[in-house]
């Protein structure tokens, strides 16, 4: 632990303490965004009249070597260092001389550690929101070769209705854009700067908060100190939209992974997406899917150890938020990997167009098509859906179709039934004949695309 | 279970079954948006000629008849039925005869459910706004009394620097304004209608959804109706909210307790929202805001229980979702309690303010002020941390404090100290010197009541 | 709240307070659990002289009173009252007279509610361990049927090797097996009586915990009286059990309703255990697993809720406390309905064997085997599984099978194939090879299952 | 990804893929696991004749290499490796040639990784056994120095009665005892060897598991190879231990963060395990404790995803189960470190007598003494509850004590009152008059103490 702030004690810091408390292993990431920060910071002091030209001058130069030498791998982050902002101070203090103990003047690490969370926070949202357009992107440009590619649509993992493919694939588009849309505003409320907040208090110190914020591409500053200095109401509702938006992946994983069995037949993964057994030689696995589903759990975790960790906390700065970060970091990381690995698997699946056809031509998918066959003919849609529950039934138990019986025998379950019944009977009827807005009607789909592409 | 919908089967549900999987229980706070949205439904039906103007009439006596008998207790819902929209349809055809069977026309229970939801979303959220905004109230009323009183600020629950108590309360103020800000965002998102998706592939019939959804106040139509009829993002985002709102009332709750403790006696509550002991005579416990605490990891649960639901659930309804109900009728219930809660308990709470004044007295709290007086001095920040720990040091050490040593002691720590330093040394002077932007000086917190207060 | 304990006030309770601190709603299930630890504290305190035998006679008579009514619902928990120790005391007191007042001698609501909590959760245990009893028996009737009815087996829900039905049926009786030593072991934990422990520090009355203890069926004694006021790690133990008991459910409920697939049609629930839809007659749902399913997210929710509620809580009784007990309730209903739920499937399920045998009679499941009969004729396994990986590709690629290929072409893979492969190509005979202990060999799981059943 | 096994693929894997299924970074820590499950493996393998005698010495002198060479830090698994299984039989292969070809030899990654994390587990057991007798002893160690320090014992952070220092202590001892219990419950289920379950089915291959299981020290072997292959109950039912072992570590954290504040002045932790501020020269902060009481957080957030992971899915291995080694491996550490943080901080804190002293004479704390006193005289305790409860708010209200009384007065609230009671108004006498067992009375207390530590 550094000596830096340590004049308070006597004793040297117990070598476990220091580790146990150092953040030093999850600040490497934070590396940039402390220096960016700082630059800022020096700037404004200087503005104000507490640091010196040369002073500053001295300063940036420090930062300079700091940021070479880091990218160049140079400078480490140990268990030595507290955390990253004393490392920072640490370094341009040998490097800078006198002018690096002024750097530090009016701030605190409390509104320094919140300044380089938003920073980060605010990139990472920047970079969900391309990965999450790379996959929508990904999912219109498999839409618009199968807007006329049936499937059996399912509820209750049982066949409901025929579909095609594209309203799927759309389905989930739409999911995502809400992803983007809840990442915007909650990117509203990153974009508030809190340097200047101090411990808690603000301070005696002429600093003008605005000017940092200003520099670094803020939309406002803080109005509240001892809010600003504690506050991490932007990392949770950061990682709770990782969560919704990781739940939206892991359905498309599931989705995937049963597709892909030999059972459904209706996609394949290329070789390169797959792995095999150690044991058993035919395997071809969809682990990259799986990963995805499974690391969701972690991402909701990541929101459960958030939250926990600020109940109950009283007011101020308190280390517990020290704990908040490999969360952060975990749910950031994970997103952005996982919609890496969706779009990878959206982009290389092989849809089998015939298997899914040949599911979607299962008789029992048109049952509702049946009962509202009969409601365009004035029967009441509850009656019509007895009628054809009980038909269905029939065709259920003796293994055979509507298509395959004759009409006196199906006048026998609706006597409304005439001989356009047979016209309706594919798949391809089907959602040709949905009218409805939204509705999975082909045109309708294909138009959709085509609109959404062009936005 | 209802017959209604059992032609499929021979036979007769499983009574252990039927009873599991019947939403009665929680269905009874959704009964008034099902009657609402089949209201819309009906209407709808009558404009594109689905149903007569006689049919029309019949099915609104009923729902004349339901709503009344309803608000009068005569209507129950039961586990004999699966949910709410299987009674309801079951009453209206009882009450209005054939008329009735032709009320689930163009619709599926899939997207009526998330009509209701999204309805009953929709109020809760009206509803803590309201809350939100009353709580508001009540801590800017009690930091108007308190722009002065000071107090110490801690962080890591040690003496940090001086506050005024009107500068904690304005800090929550801002961050339930988050909350407001959140909810706001999340209504966007609720108040788009799902009525007319069906079951997930939309229907043959010539339903207009855009009529539903004007009737029903809302600002738009489904896209998708694979995605409309199974989305429950909106209910994921509104827990996630109600989540963050409870960590503030959490927060609040927690440092209330800690300030009536018989240790810090800051505050005292009233009477009437204290409970005693069944053993132990002298008790006033806190108990209220202890529950308000509690409840937090409740709504957290909440949270983790509706996204553990939604993980990898196939496209399509599933049976999952009913599940979702518990946790998000329980987590809008827990949050506004928790509100009302928190609201009773600032608007009654007893501020002790010469206890407060003699905690704020104490000379560690000045440390900060001591280092910026060097500052102004032209001592660079970190010199002056290392001389004013080591005085602070001293102190702690002898039981002292910097008024009550001589100037030239204090020299002996930084020859830059002169007499102005004992003007200092007092928490009112440590307040009135911060002039940074969002800082505890008592006029910039006074002159932010008034302007938080008038917007 | 009861005017019995509030002396210590000048003001009445404020109404939104009392009802929102009181947990009448939840405690009515602990009712019994009260009465029976009342009676029995109350014989220990005449034991010890605390009570006249005349006062005795009184409560007991007071004790019998309201079982009866409470039985006959004539009794009910109020929000009016704080809590279910308090109405009974009350009720105690409007039929035993002063007597009424002397029950709660030497004992506080602290360690009076550990003491139903026990007595509850252990009741639990034993109705868990019953039920999941009941679960095994089903298996292990299927299992006897199935010993011999060939399938494939999965890892990454991709086609594995074969087994037989039995098999998997055993594994998850195993799973359950260590659900119910899991719950034995809790169980240790809990039966230990906290009643004695007082408020937190005991009491200078001179009562006998042991007397208490021994009455109710305990195996010992509490320790440490602030450990056992406020100690609620039972009840976190037991639901920890529980979500991995309901995680186990969970994953029986997903692999059936895979199995009940019209793609997979391994096996179909009875009519009785299926819900239909209200728009597509067709519709055969199997809604009672999707809700177990689901229903694991709560278990686990309400685990984060226990947990969360108590970190960090200092020591002794807090009212958070309290908030466990919603979650712990729900925990205990969930597991016991859906051990029933699974039960039923269990039982009910019709297995079809012949869509088992053809799934099973897929190739690529018989690659292991290939690569074990070179290394029995001394092939390197990594050798040999290199090679079978190339002739399934080739057979993948031709959409053939090795049993299709002439012995030529096969010895192209691997020169050490010979005709006793055409042998092994077949389900039965892959399953029958196996010979390593608790492999699916048909054998082995025969007597596994009657050895199981024996027990 | 290893070429080793993608024998089955035309197609090289993709470079992002293949890093993103790579469990390289979590396996670090299995490598000496996998050397050991391997080494007992080959030997398996040699005495059923699976290997000859000179391919186990290859095999031998391969692993004798590897070893040497991790400890070396010469070896490395990287993202290249897919995990630590194929990357130990690549180095073996590279070191023993043809021998290394057969080291796969009836088995599967699958119940290799079930080995590997068994043996960890079992080694973490062991490991916090010893850390929690660590921190039992220090506990202790300050009893034994405590039996006589009275001190407010609190209910709802309210001062309730006066206990002594040292019973409080023996709480979290007595916590910590069923921690330890419940880890050896654990270790039962975990010390269960898999290896020989294969991929899910066992093998045609004559291994004998019982070599292995004996030579690794495991107490059984699975009974059934689809259960043993992705059973990871025994990862969750670890971490639910650690949960709640973490739990009381964080309520000893908290109580420490409160006895430490300078409003309770009870502790103070030694300079060595304080951390100070940057920008506030005098503060000493509890870091270290608070992170304790963070990081249980993350062992909840653990809980939830190694439970998340492991809903609903199917039977046998899914590449989902490799996720759950992060939250297993995190939970471990943060276990471990902090009972070493709190042992650090038990034994360092130094003990503040008079603080507590001059807080427990709280005339308040003594109430129920005095109900109690009156017990002892006959009159019935709700009666005398009351009594002292009006006797109380008259004190509290006009700022006095009981002591402080004339007889006279006092028995205005209970005529039975006598000179008596003015000998038990002091905390000494109120510990010393407990007699019930379990009590805080410190001859008890002092009795426990030398009984526990003779253990």
């Amino acid at each position: 632990m550094s000596r830096l702030i340590r004049e308070r004690f006597r004793q040297r810091a117990d070598p476990f303490a220091a580790a146990f408390v150092s953040s030093a292993a999850e600040d490497a990431r934070l590396v940039p965004y402390d220096l960016a920060g700082s630059r800022a910071h020096a700037a404004m002091l200087r503005a104000v009249g507490l640091l010196t030209a040369a002073e500053l001058r001295a300063i940036r130069s420090a930062f300079d070597s700091i940021e070479r030498e880091w990218r160049a791998g140079k400078r480490r982050l140990t268990t030595a260092d507290e955390d990253v902002h004393l490392a920072v101070e640490r370094w341009v203090t040998e490097l800078a001389g006198a002018a690096g103990a002024k750097l530090h003047t009016g701030r605190s690490r409390n509104d320094q550690v919140a300044l380089d969370l938003r920073l980060y926070v605010r990139d990472q949202i920047d970079a969900l929101h391309a990965a999450i357009g790379a996959l929508q992107h990904a999912l219109l440009a498999q839409a618009r070769k199968h807007t006329e590619t049936v499937m059996p649509g399912y509820t209750h993992l049982q066949r409901a209705q025929p579909i095609v493919l594209a309203h799927q694939l759309l389905a989930w588009h739409d999911a995502l854009a809400r992803d983007a849309e809840r990442l915007t505003d909650a990117r509203r409320r990153v974009n508030i700067c809190p340097l200047g907040a101090g411990a808690l208090a603000g301070t005696s110190l002429p600093i003008q908060p605005r000017l940092v914020a200003k520099a670094l591409g803020f939309d406002g500053v803080f109005t509240n100190s001892i809010d600003a200095s504690a506050d991490r109401d932007f990392a949770i509702e950061f990682v709770s939209a990782a969560a919704l938006l990781q739940t939206h992946l892991s359905q498309i994983a599931e989705t995937l992974i049963l597709w892909a069995t030999a059972e459904f037949g209706f996609v394949a993964l290329p070789d390169a997406l797959c792995t095999s057994s150690s044991m058993m030689p035919q395997k071809r696995n969809p682990d990259l899917l799986e990963l995805v589903r499974a690391k969701t759990a972690r991402v909701n975790a990541a929101l459960v150890a958030v939250l926990g960790i600020v109940k109950a906390l009283p007011p101020g700065y308190q280390r517990d938020l020290q704990e908040m970060k490999p969360p952060l970091f975990g749910a950031a990381d994970v997103a952005a990997a996982s919609l890496q690995a969706i779009t990878l698997a959206v982009k290389g699946v092989r849809v089998n167009k015939e298997a899914m056809r040949r599911a979607a031509a299962d008789p029992q998918l048109l049952a509702t098509d049946l009962a509202e066959l009969l409601v365009h003919k004035g029967v009441a849609f509850r009656t019509a859906h007895g009628a054809v529950a009980r038909l269905m039934r029939h065709c259920a138990e003796r293994n055979t179709s509507p298509a395959a019986m004759p009409l006196a025998q199906l006048r026998r379950f609706a006597p409304q039934f005439g001989p356009e019944i047979f016209r309706i009977l594919t798949p391809e009827a089907s959602v040709r004949r949905k009218r409805s807005p939204g509705s999975t009607n082909p045109a309708q789909v294909a138009r959709r695309v085509a609109r959404t592409a062009r936005k």
